[in-house]
């Protein structure tokens, strides 16, 4: 859960989501759309493949990526989780 | 957002958050339940205090902290958005 959260916790890696949330998109038209040179691109997306935030299908001489939604809903359960507890949580003061 | 999330993937972090999800805390109880040296632990709760995710409130010679749920729900509400697009994305493939 750290290296996913670790995985999400970057400007640019929030940028390659962003671009993947419509659907499947090929590297090389990441490249073009998000304005990331190649070798950074392919980083980042490796941060996020070995995440498990995103997987890649190849597809002739590229690369396709997609987001992994059950790795976003796995998140947001963790903090949901958290937030109820924290909402519902009584009055009750530590004694100090 | 990213701040928020840079703030959250940390497991010192984590703990913290988990240690507060029942309620607010006093620091000098934190402590304790985390086994944390108190220079560090005041270090991680400047860090989620400055990433709006915890409040302290000045009790005496003691902070206690609290979890803001709503800089949570923001953050659930931003992957949610995504996952929800990513699961209802259609079929289209880049052709490259």
């Amino acid at each position: 859960m750290v290296s996913r959260l670790q995985a999400l916790a970057d400007p640019n890696r929030l940028r390659i989501l962003d671009a993947l949330r419509n659907g499947e998109r090929c590297v090389c038209r990441l490249t073009d759309s998000l304005e990331m040179a190649q070798p950074l691109l392919s980083h980042h997306l490796k941060v996020l493949r070995e995440a498990g935030l995103v997987s890649g299908r190849k597809d002739g001489r590229w690369v396709h990526y997609s987001i992994i939604p059950d790795a976003l809903s796995e998140i947001e359960m963790l903090l949901a989780g958290v937030r109820e507890d924290a909402v519902t949580a009584g009055p009750i003061l530590d004694r100090c």
